[in-house]
């Protein structure tokens, strides 16, 4: 992409509004615009990130056999009456009425309509175990809507629901999106700890939350420095095995957000030295939750023995709008967004220092041609901005590496490459420039 | 994708509902389920196909230049008091009070939401061109939403938006947009001819359809055949040459749906050997309206003299979702659906047709295994469904390639290879199958 096409509204003021770190440089960087509170248009270098996070969260759900389809943003509220739960939801249930009266609302989540699309079909425990998952537009009308994307009111979330003929089996399907949330969030290059949660109005007894560790996030965390070091299972991880030493794995190292911590507990079982007090930001919430909604809304399958049973369910969220925001707080520095490599908008900026030189401008478009040709998301500042604006804008969209091309470099044949991350600099033969971008 | 893995929930009746042949089988083929009045889920066969047009619909976008955002869905409906349209629209607008009684409305298009976008950051002309489009939910509160996709509430559209200095200039992003879609509607195995349209709601004095021909079409439609076989441009077409000769040839062919048709002409202008009265279904249309969204809501830029002017804006719609109807209609028989390969769910499917019998059953399992590692969308039926049964539902589902595995053809080391678009077999052997079907 040309910078000179592409649209890059970035600001040069810290924009008022923005009381934290990631909604301040989503402003700044172009990456986000308020339509309304809690209601954001994701300009294109937003767009481009957060349909990287969602294709990653789709690949590990598709790697851990679940099916994807996607439900519409409005659900009758009939269906929520079945469950008992459209009186229950509260103010923060948006609730429409159509042309004729019908009462409509735009769905909070899904748990009772994959229970009746379940219902609809499938009738046999042979049919199971099934996970379906969809990655939609949600909304929840909080009361005051605040931190950019991290407490937005129409925002994007992976739902993954399994059904099960028992807790046994249930139980599995928990544990393959336990395994498939740590490939997740490690690929995006987060460190997402495992913390056993309260349930909620989700409801069930079984239940972990998804913790980024972050010194800006909403909730205390305690927990044991261990668990930072613990592996994360590899792509050939195999669903149709036995997990549970891996949730065993992870489960018996101490971390709990301040809501259920227990202080006597963390101080027996951890050394001082290792005990870690910070914060975190739920990024994922898994629940396994038993005959809750296919008791209330009769989702029956026959058993081998002949016999109509209740299934077991469970429910898996992933607040994919949301972890734009989380790993913005995890990664950036006074200048700006240090992207992970997965989840950034371009892997590449080639910053032209003396646009209008000729030498200067061939070598970019040839480097920019050849990158491209090979796949690579390049953006290229061919603007006519002074070289130290690229630097900074380059910095504040936070792409990981870019590639300094200016006269003097290219008199010895040299460019310089610069790693975001953590600021090195190296100078390198143009030559060299696309082996070493072409991943 | 394993069948017995999968989630495709085959009607085996004719669903009374269904008016028109894409819905009966978008029903029966377990792609669709109907949660309120003209509001569907999108089970997983279903999606996959949505995905696909999608997608081609966004490279076509990109390949002209256009730059991709995303909207939310819900809008502000002072937005639409400025351009005068809140009051305009009627009952079709869905309309929304939050829970501190804010007026919002489900946007059903986006002109308004992108002009304030637009004048919020491009101050002069030397941004412009600029072309931003989205691909996202919409609703229409249709009186009598009916015909499944085809005419639905909640319906998936990609609307881009054009911003140029003066009519001269948006002519040629009105004319990148034409090529685009002959380009995205080719590439989905469809003929969809530019008719020149009405502007209708949308305003503005130049407007074309883009419309699929099928019998079972919405509109009338009098053309000349000789716009049928008229060339699409190729993906090597130059979005910044001329276009103008291109746009002249489609447009020079006599094609117009009923409510424009020009009795007259048509009998002059067209040979009688050479009209065809049939039916047809629009799928896109695109609109030059020139300063109307930039008046009213003040989107001005400094032109080269210094003074501000309102931009020239178009905008360009394709109806992602219901070309998922409109291809079945285009493409079907008596036996189900015929999708073109470049949207078809899967692209082979290998059906086992002694599942259990172990040479078989290898067999399958092997080309299943190198189809996959090729790359190729492949669905495995190895469900335990008799021979006959798994033609049937290939058939309906539509797979365009179909290899038919069982122990006679494998004792001389054959499968068969069936085609679905024009129910062609031929027997060829196991070993070569891999190669015939990557693509």
């Amino acid at each position: 992409m040309r910078l000179s096409r592409f649209f890059l509204p970035i600001l040069k003021e810290n924009p008022k509004e923005a009381e934290i770190v990631s909604h301040r440089l989503m402003l700044r960087a172009g990456m986000l615009r308020q339509e309304a509170a809690g209601i954001y248009a994701w300009l294109p270098l937003g767009h481009r990130v957060l349909k990287k996070i969602e294709q990653i969260v789709r690949e590990e759900q598709n790697r851990a056999g679940a099916i994807e389809l996607l439900m519409p943003t409005l659900q009758l509220a009939d269906l929520w009456r079945e469950s008992g739960r459209y009186d229950a939801y509260g103010p923060e249930m948006l609730r429409i009425a159509d042309r004729h009266k019908r009462e409509l609302l735009y769905g909070p989540t899904n748990e009772e309509m994959i229970t009746e699309i379940f219902r609809a079909y499938v009738k046999s425990y042979k049919s199971l175990p099934l996970n379906l998952y969809h990655i939609q537009w949600k909304f929840r009308d909080e009361q005051r809507p605040r931190f950019g994307v991290m407490r937005g009111r129409e925002f994007l979330m992976k739902d993954a629901y399994s059904f099960d003929v028992d807790e046994a089996a249930a139980r599995k399907s928990y544990n393959r999106m336990f395994v498939a949330y740590l490939r997740t969030f490690a690929r995006m290059g987060l460190k997402a700890i495992p913390m056993r949660a309260e349930t909620g109005p989700i409801g069930g007894d079984l239940s972990h939350e998804f913790i980024v560790l972050a010194e800006t996030g909403e909730s205390g965390v305690y927990c044991d420095r261990d668990v930072l070091n613990l592996p994360v299972p590899g792509e050939d991880v195999d669903y149709d095995g036995d997990l549970t030493p891996i949730i065993q794995q992870w489960t018996s190292v101490y971390a709990a957000t301040e809501d259920v911590h227990d202080a006597a507990r963390y101080e027996s079982e951890v050394p001082e030295a290792n005990r870690l007090n910070t914060r975190g930001i739920e990024v994922g919430q898994i629940f396994y939750f038993g005959t809750k909604y296919s008791d209330s809304m009769k989702a029956n399958v026959a058993g081998p023995d002949g016999a109509d049973a209740p299934i077991h369910g469970g429910s898996y969220g992933v607040g994919v709008s949301r972890l734009v925001g989380a790993i913005i707080e995890a990664c950036h520095d006074e200048n700006g967004i240090k992207w992970p490599e997965e989840v950034a908008p371009f892997r590449v900026a080639i910053l032209n220092l003396k646009q209008g030189d000729a030498q200067t401008d061939a070598a970019c478009e040839q480097l920019y041609r050849e990158l491209a040709a090979k796949g690579v998301d390049v953006l290229y500042d061919d603007t006519d901005q002074r070289a130290g604006a690229k630097f900074a804008t380059a910095d504040l969209i936070g792409i990981p590496w870019q590639v300094l091309v200016g006269p003097k470099g290219l008199a010895d044949g040299k460019v310089e490459l610069k790693r975001r991350s953590d600021g090195s600099r190296e100078t390198i033969a143009l030559a060299e420039a696309v082996a070493r971008l072409a991943p």
